[in-house]
């Protein structure tokens, strides 16, 4: 499985993706699953990919070709729009189907792929989408500002409570970080090192880019204090004031009885 | 959807489940998904099921019958221990599948179905189990203190990081609202009333159960303040210390130049 997470917010965009790729618990391995494609002053285009990792590869491939045959003349390096890049990855996608979607289907193999591809291209917004295997494609809105891709519940709800379009860049990369730990955490499936890429809004070059790994000073220190906090926020919130007194008291009750406040019989 | 869970604590045990049940998002309905056995002073089971609800239902359909035919004399009010009533249970299902399974299968429909069965009868201690559809089971040991049922991933992280066996029921019961609080932000097929029930240990009877639905000043006032103190957690962690300067600082950098400390030239 994978785990990858895109954010578009005001400030420009936060992307972080796993490495962890298995075909069973007996083949773990390490691909980076994060492309980037950049033509300082130009583009940034940052391609994030989960699913049958033949396909996901296969896409790269056909897009890292300068003269891929897609839709003609136009590549990944030459399109005006960051909707015409997302379409030539809906394109590369069906290619990759009609090579090998009926033989993964012999092979009762799912054409499971998913991704997100997001970035700026000169003279546009930064934008964001999420393509589906078919090559069909939804963009980020105001509203709905990130997408995951991969296993993404488990660090869907610290995104949720915490960032909106307004979160600076720093808030996104933190927050991306706090997410891979709890996905981590509970899923053996998604690993480190986390490519973690954040791009500012017209830029238009890659300033930040790190991959960090299990023994990345920083993720552990906020791993740690992370941690910490919400152990000691859940200490403070107050225990249940229900009519019925709380169970550990009526426990307590029985052993000591009802003490000199009691009925007098 | 639904969303269950079970923890066996050195105190006692704690049952949590939602009560929303769709078939299809038009069709949205409130079912209860816990049930109670209980024989004061002799015997306390609870039963949480996730899945097909016409399957759950016939299983505690057969539970209910004072007499089941299911493994000739013994119902789950007189077996003498918690695994011959998950036995019991694990029956029940293989009656309902031999009934209903092929015929579900001609409509494509799943025998899927995930059952928790916990208490304690007298002469043994409180004990967890996990049933599956298949009618097998797991219990829960030291190690694995809790299992969930139906939609577990989103609430998954905060149960991973705050309850260990020793953990009071009242900090049961607070972690167990706050993981429906999580899952219910991220998904809208988990529903409010929870049915939250604390089984304290050797009591043989249910002294604390309470329904929650969206109205609940305490479920309310937890969720709020869960959500303030992981934004001061938040707000509270360093921002990255990494040899490059953060972006932020990169941008106002270029806003406003070296300064004076820059390098002469």
């Amino acid at each position: 499985m994978t785990y990858c997470v895109g954010m578009l917010l005001d400030a420009g965009l936060v992307f972080a993706s796993d490495s962890r790729t298995n075909a069973g618990v007996d083949h773990i391995a390490t691909f980076r699953k994060m492309t980037v494609y950049e033509k300082p002053g130009d583009r940034v285009l940052v391609l994030l990919a989960s699913g049958n990792l033949s396909v996901t590869q296969g896409v790269v491939n056909i897009l890292g070709q300068e003269t891929h045959a897609a839709n003609g003349t136009e590549t990944i390096w030459t399109v005006a729009s960051l909707v015409q890049a997302a379409r030539l990855v809906g394109d590369a996608l069906r290619m990759v189907y009609d090579l090998d979607g009926a033989h993964l289907k012999q092979h009762r193999e799912e054409f499971g792929v998913s991704m997100i591809l997001g970035g700026q291209i000169r003279g546009e917004q930064p934008r964001l989408f999420n393509i589906y295997a078919a090559g069909n494609f939804i963009e980020a809105t105001p509203e709905t500002c990130y997408f995951q891709i991969g296993e993404i519940k488990y660090g869907k709800p610290i995104i949720d409570r915490l960032i909106t379009r307004h979160s600076t860049l720093t808030e996104g990369a933190k927050c991306a970080l706090l997410s891979f730990d709890s996905t981590i955490r509970s899923n053996i499936s998604v690993g480190p090192p986390i490519d973690l890429l954040c791009y500012g809004r017209d830029r238009l070059r890659v300033e930040f880019r790190r991959s960090i790994d299990e023994k990345d000073a920083y993720f552990n220190d906020i791993k740690r204090q992370w941690g910490r906090g919400l152990r000691e926020t859940f200490a403070t919130i107050p225990d249940p004031d229900w009519p019925a007194p709380s169970l550990e008291e009526r426990v307590s009750q029985v052993r000591i009885g009802n003490g000199p406040a009691g009925p007098m019989t």
